[in-house]
């Protein structure tokens, strides 16, 4: 290590200024790749450190390229259909398979098709064979001393076929390097550990594990370790020396615990603390013994993020890798992003093609929230100084899928439930290239994104006050120009849902209002709260006389899963998510669920699938099997007519 | 197995019936996915066989945010800036870091910048704290009893995160299925066996076994096994019994000893037995013990494209994978395909992009030459009863690199020599998204491709016969409008390669008339050829007088591979193939060897690096050290420039 190379440090820096100042700072200190010599046939997936030449032809014979003879082509001269020659075996000619040697005196291949036994020990002949005909060259295949592979480049299967065929035994390669992970913090457990609540599972490990391999390098994670300063002083010393690269998670950020930074300063140097973009921000850049040392935020996004933007890249260097191409796609934004002026963002979207164009819908920002990475289909990078995209810019996204799979899914965005998930699994199931993406925003923002065309249909259960009927007056009165469709789901249980034994005694919507009630509401426009309001409304009690009216969750689930858990003491939702977290229900409403679209999309080989698919026997009972559910009219299709006299709801079949 | 699944037997069939048959077949025979319990820990990469659901929330309690206080917001309503609060330690707050619990009575979180420590007792707060600031909800990750991944999905680093994250701690995923490989063949090697002539090594066992890891199997090979029926037929019966797939290669064919056939035949049934393409003919789809069981043919392209297009979708359906997408290009044809109109057919081809359009050129189509898979950018299907396609037309092709890899590639068409191996090594080192494509077809098939714009530049060593000159004669008489340049490569050593010990005793070209001397020439429009024939005329001898004078091999290496192994007497070609075959060489003359090109691309940066690279110290000494070169002009660049009057070549410099 150079004494100078300790006066580059960084406090806090942007990004490229990281990315690059950890690069110079590793080729300042010589930290590269390393070679290693393999077995040509283990190198699948490997780097070449150095361009392999042919070590013997393929051929290395003259061998036959069909089943017949090895001849000697002089003898076939002035063969014909007329006079043909005969060959005598043993002298003129011998038998051959595909790939036999061809050996003095015999200089030509005869297929089998081309003669005729004569006896035993003759052939005839009825054309005169040229010299080296159906012969396979010496090296036709490879040719010693070629060049096979250059350096840096990745083995395929056919790359260590060739390179056998050459008899290219040994290659040299470069070093998977070794990455340690060491998760640490004394909230911290292991995966199959009893969790009590205050507990948090180690999953970030795993994910590091999957990207480190998919990076070309070979992990390694060590025990889930308490905010120790000795302790982890220790399992750090030990991981340096044990790895090439050593990650640490989390105790990066600046708690009383956060006892990394320190860590790396006390037995190394920290380049760089703190990156200006979100998340992932506390990022720590450092090196210990030569070796980079990098400490990673314990949220599960920017733990992604950092991982992805800062230790993948490092990874494939030092693997030979080419570092990966991000692929890139531009897409409509359909909500406005609003982003911080003093970081560069990293916001997870959902991509979806409606009507020939790509509309991306950001994702939950949450730091916390590991199944946003799932959901997402891209990155938006939105960058420093910039407060952010209006409704309908064009961004470019880096994608995360494959741009087929995006084309391909169908987009549903509106009200969530569980019926959703069973249809995206059953969809996912026959048609294998694609899929079902669901983003839930509740009922009416599934009015709002079909009016946009944001989305292929919306999933939806809009009570009308005044019919009290569903849906059918809310598409009625937001498309005025008609030409929709409704394709009858299930109707559900909406009830009220209380911890087990129900300890507050509710009976009723009229309790929530009750002293020391704390209710969890849903957010507006979600069906649900519409229902509330209804109820609520027509049994005169204000919304500020009950406690917690404010406090709203997203979904079903949440709100179930705020009751089990005790934040709350009651809360409005359907009879599935109440059994799934096994809290008591008291039912109120049997309310219609549908997914409504636009009428042209009825034909759509996908939507057709999905009506066939819900009429099915096996799906109904699954359905039914939730309990909270009645399927008599799922399948059913009805569609909006409208003409200047009237407007009509007219039952709809498919064409076929 | 039913009865009547015996009555579907084909004996040979075209491409769709064979996939389609077979893949009916599997269906009724009840052949399909196999379901296992895995650790998710180990679940990357593996297809999930069911939905997944979260089996807890996470976080499972009120988690705080940020690093703070855990607070009793009541008690800090109405602080302000005139009036901080004063709150007392374990009766109105208790320190928390994040991730750290919040409990009763504390519900709220303020964060440490936004409190003032009043003592070790008290803190002072400005402003009030709205409940649940600063709390990541029970749920906010993760919702007990949520959908987190639908049937089919393949599981990537942060699904498993995900997954982790909701307690999902084992999931149902489809088994890799467990995919054997017989080689077969009396003549058949292993890696390592010492190789006399006569014998070929198992590189395709190896194909293979990358090819079934990238489809999601796993893969076991058993030994080299020769053509013995009994032998086979019992591995044949062990390697069944041990895995759900078995692949026999070869043996597929209609020689003496091709015993494929017959035993799956004798031990349960042949389904189809050759299918109409080429290459890969003669592949067998058959059942044994209710398994598919495959006869493949030796030669290594048949045996990639069978392996690609018959097994690999197999096992990917077993492995539950999502049929890989093949993704296509338009490309023009660079000269004509003459295609079979029996077969459809499987064409490998270079492709690059010169002057925004793709060019593309078919490699060899012999179906031994394994080579041409490292080489291929992508395989052109051209359809049965199609006599192929002319020069100049759009095709479609299956490509087999990433497109940019395609796109950032510079395309050499001209002749062969080892400077440019070790060019296309060095370019790959430095610029690692690309790299130099050489396809070698002659100095003058290089001015043919420079003409039509089918490649960015072009290695050639043409001797004037009138001015002894080399190159550039010729450039300005088939590049009128000049604006050409020529990168001065290497002076080269030309000579006669003869068996080591020379024992024809052969002295100079006047000696290749000679009796009893085989000669093995170029091709013709190789720059060696034209200076044979220079030679030849200037001493006047007939090219009639040469025994082997048109048996052409299209490198030098070919040619040298010719001469070591005795089935020429003598060639004409360069020191360093003489070099690398050890055979004897009798200089005749020093030629050059340029580099010519379209004078706009000379500021390409690229080639601004190709430039720069050749006249490195350590570039001119590795190819000084091959022998038989002079690199005195390395990197010089002439352009040459016409006007009127004059035809000059002006000496050009790079403009930094």
């Amino acid at each position: 290590m150079e004494r100078n190379s300790r006066n580059i440090y960084l406090k806090s820096a942007e990004f490229v200024e990281a990315v690059e100042g950890y690069q110079q700072a590793m080729v300042k200190r010589n930290i590269g790749r390393q070679v290693e010599l393999l077995d040509t046939k283990a190198g699948l997936n490997r780097v070449t450190a150095a361009p392999v030449f042919a070590r013997d032809s393929s051929p290395n014979y003259s061998a036959a390229a069909m089943d017949g003879i090895a001849a000697v082509s002089e003898r076939t001269r002035g063969a014909s259909e007329t006079r043909p020659v005969i060959l005598e075996k043993n002298r003129d000619f011998v038998y051959i398979n595909t790939g036999g040697r061809v050996k003095d005196p015999y200089d030509t291949v005869i297929m089998i098709e081309d003669l005729v036994e004569v006896s035993s020990n003759e052939v005839e002949v009825r054309s005169s064979a040229p010299a080296r005909q159906h012969i396979r060259e010496i090296g036709e295949d490879v040719v010693k001393g070629e060049l096979i592979l250059p350096s840096n480049h990745v083995l395929r299967p056919m790359d260590i076929g060739a390179l056998l065929a050459g008899k290219v035994e040994t290659i040299e390669v470069y070093k998977k390097p070794r990455v340690g992970i060491l998760p640490t913090g004394s909230e911290i457990i292991d995966v199959g550990d009893s969790q009590e609540p205050g507990k948090i599972i180690d999953s970030n490990s795993y994910l590091f594990e999957g990207m480190i391999e998919e990076a070309g390098g070979t992990s390694k994670r060590y025990p889930v370790t308490e905010d120790d300063y000795d302790l982890l002083k220790e399992r750090i010393l030990q991981g340096v020396r044990e790895n090439d690269v050593f990650v640490i998670n989390a105790g990066s950020s600046a708690g009383s615990k956060d006892f990394t930074g320190d860590l790396i300063k006390e037995l190394g140097e920290v380049l760089i603390h703190g990156v200006a973009i979100k998340p992932g921000k506390p990022i720590i850049l450092g090196f210990i013994q030569n070796k980079p040392v990098i400490g990673i935020p314990g949220y599960p996004v920017s733990a992604f993020i950092d991982f992805k933007y800062f230790v993948q890249p490092l990874i494939e260097d030092l693997a030979g890798r080419k570092a990966t191409t991000e692929k890139n796609l531009t897409v409509t934004l359909s909500r406005r992003i609003v982003s911080s002026l003093k970081h560069e963002e990293f916001v997870r979207i959902k991509a979806g093609k409606v009507e020939d164009s790509y509309v991306a819908t950001p994702l939950s920002r949450g730091a916390g929230v590991s199944t946003s990475l799932v959901k997402a289909d891209g990155i938006l990078r939105i960058p420093k100084g910039l407060e952010g995209y209006e409704k309908g810019t064009a961004v470019s996204i880096q994608l995360m899928k494959e741009l087929k799979e995006i084309e391909n899914t169908l987009v549903s965005v509106g009200s969530h439930d569980v019926v959703m998930d069973l249809l995206s699994d059953r969809l996912q199931w026959n048609r294998r290239d694609a899929g079902l993406s669901s983003a839930h925003v509740g009922s009416f923002g599934g009015i709002l994104a079909l009016k946009n065309r944001e989305c292929h249909m919306a999933p939806m259960h809009i009570l009308d006050e005044e019919t009290g009927g569903y849906n059918k007056a809310m598409i009625q009165s937001h498309f005025p120009a008609g030409d929709m469709g409704i394709i009858k789901l299930v109707k559900r249980s909406q009830g009220l849902m209380v911890p087990k034994g129900n300890p507050k005694g509710i009976t009723g919507i009229s309790d929530l209002a009750g002293e020391g009630v704390e209710f969890v509401n849903r957010q507006r426009g979600s069906g649900t709260r519409i229902l509330l309001d209804y109820h609520l409304k027509r049994l005169g009690i204000s919304s500020g006389d009950i406690a917690g009216y404010d406090r709203a969750l997203t979904t079903h689930t949440a709100v179930a899963a705020a009751v089990a858990n005790n934040t709350a003491d009651v809360g409005l939702g359907v009879y599935s998510a109440a059994k799934a977290l096994d809290v008591d229900f008291i039912p109120i409403e049997w309310e219609d669920y549908d997914l409504v679209l636009s009428k042209k999309y009825l034909e759509d080989p996908r939507i057709l699938e999905i009506i066939d698919l819900i009429q099915q026997e096996g799906f109904k009972k699954k359905i039914e099997n939730l309990g909270g559910y009645q399927t008599d009219e799922i399948g059913d299709v009805y569609i909006l007519e409208k003409t200047e006299e009237e407007t009509t709801w007219q039952k709809w079949y498919p064409s076929t």
